[in-house]
């Protein structure tokens, strides 16, 4: 049977958590196969100076494990 | 006195989630009355081929109950 | 054998959280079967003019399924 | 868009949590149509005479919302 | 050593949820010296007549604590 | 836009968690402008020799912010 | 040092929780010594016939441990 | 009124997660009166040389409270 | 000191959780060294045509860590 | 098969979490057999005239399990 | 009857977390009037060049409550 | 735009949660790039005959994101 394997990445992202979210997607996707669903785990916002900077999204990632840690 | 039900819906949108959270609101809306407030429970992400397709947000919300399961 | 649906209900009530949860309760048992437990997953107040005007209990019902959503 | 909805159900089972989760599964498929993913809630079993009964699995459902509650 | 306070606001804006955080985080700059996370615990929505009318976003906030409540 | 702030509060009372509850709001009312929702966060007891003397409830209130900490 | 030790009991009452969780407490302090907080894990209902027959409140209590388990 | 005590144990099967859980139940049912729900709070495996040698559900169990810790 | 790296992966079987959680179990130890204990974090069930088609167990697996990623 | 108890217990020490979690762990050493993980479930102070009196460990112990409650 | 305010403070060490929290009990006591518990809700550590440069507690302190924000 | 990625890692040390995590710290940054806050998720103890062998923390790392799993 099939067995997936579940990372966890922070996108950032300076206009939108959406955009932060995906930037994670298209950076694990370079490297692993057959991505499923990505659940949000945790929103939040870099601040400087008083101002928003990124928002960052930290998002649950799956898929199939070929073995390793 | 009144009583309140609450529901649970997932709205789906191919560019954000508050377009998906809306969607589920409307929904909702064409068939409940007196709704109130819209909770986010998740927030996550359908991917194809290493993109993401849609936006999905996991809502509650409550409206006057009449009755009923 | 026998399912069991669990349905969230909000009642509200100004004198306490008792007869708050007892209205949600009676409003349920009107049209639903074989009502057991009836657990609060939360509690609060609304408040108007900086007064308590009334308690609100958020209970889960379960009760035996027939089919439906 | 598509937009679902999520129902909890309670499913028992004299032998297992799996033809627990199952009964629920195949109840509701009875009469909600495009089910997907059911996620266990909780898990518990029921005592008689110091002796395990029923095994009971809560289940999330989730499946296509046509409106109403 | 430095200490930090912790303080919880909820922003509010009509078009997304990023611009109700970044309300809630403009708010607190006028008044608090050396905002640094601002972490998100919530979101929700207001609906009037079935129609999504604002978001809203309830974000946590550390800041240099000076002393006092 | 409107921006809000919570506050935690722990009120006590030696007949009931409502009136416990209701304390915590009316001493915050003294003060704070446009209070709106109190929800329950924790409720717990004060026992002395074995007895129950007082009920506490921690309440989170919201009300509109206008700066500070 | 002084060790304590918790213990989690429910208490049942017709009328209403602060009574459910006083009932709890009076058993316990009839065997314990030197009970303190009382915090309240949970609160439920029993019903039969549709109606709620008596509120119950698990709490946690803690008290000197003498040893054993 | 009747008060109930819970006591948490781990039980532990070669072969499954009901195994496991019920072996927890006869335990207690050997010296615990009037046992009544059994919830699941967690489940795991030990491992051996990278094969599951045995299934362990850690259970939470009520039963009429007689005095004592 | 040892120093250990937890992994989170999900396995997949059409007959039981328990089996589903021993495949990702197997699937680590192919190349995972000094596998220690497995602790479930999530149950689901995979839905065809209103059909349990596959039973599936998220673990987390702790094992000796020799660096990287 | 062997079944194993879980008791809380809170430890207090004037220096550390450290001594406090190891004085609730020395304690129920004397008492209770083939003791084996403790797990921190929370920790907080007592504070006096504003000072840090003592600093409290909440552990679960898992044991032997005997029988009885 | 009494009400209290809880405060979120971080505390900052170099050496241990006991010693951050204490820093945060410490400058809370500069300015608010009697401090009672304080629970620690997080822990984490700062991190340069590799190295732990600084450890953190998230502290939940109550106070006598005076009105105000 | 950067991505992070987190992983959990265990350190273990016979005199303190700060040596724990720290040893979990220092092991990580031979091998990973850029690591930034490391959040304890989890404090243990290991107990041999009745006695504290070691302290163990779960702290999660995140650092910069290379690719791959």
């Amino acid at each position: 049977m099939s067995v997936y394997k579940i990372v966890e990445l922070v996108g950032t992202h300076p206009e939108s958590w959406e955009k932060a979210a995906e930037a994670a997607v298209n950076r694990a996707a370079e490297s692993l196969r057959d991505l499923r669903i990505a659940s949000v785990s945790d929103l939040d916002m870099q601040i400087e100076d008083g101002k928003v900077v990124a928002y960052r999204a930290k998002v649950k990632l799956s898929f199939r494990y070929e073995g390793g840690a």
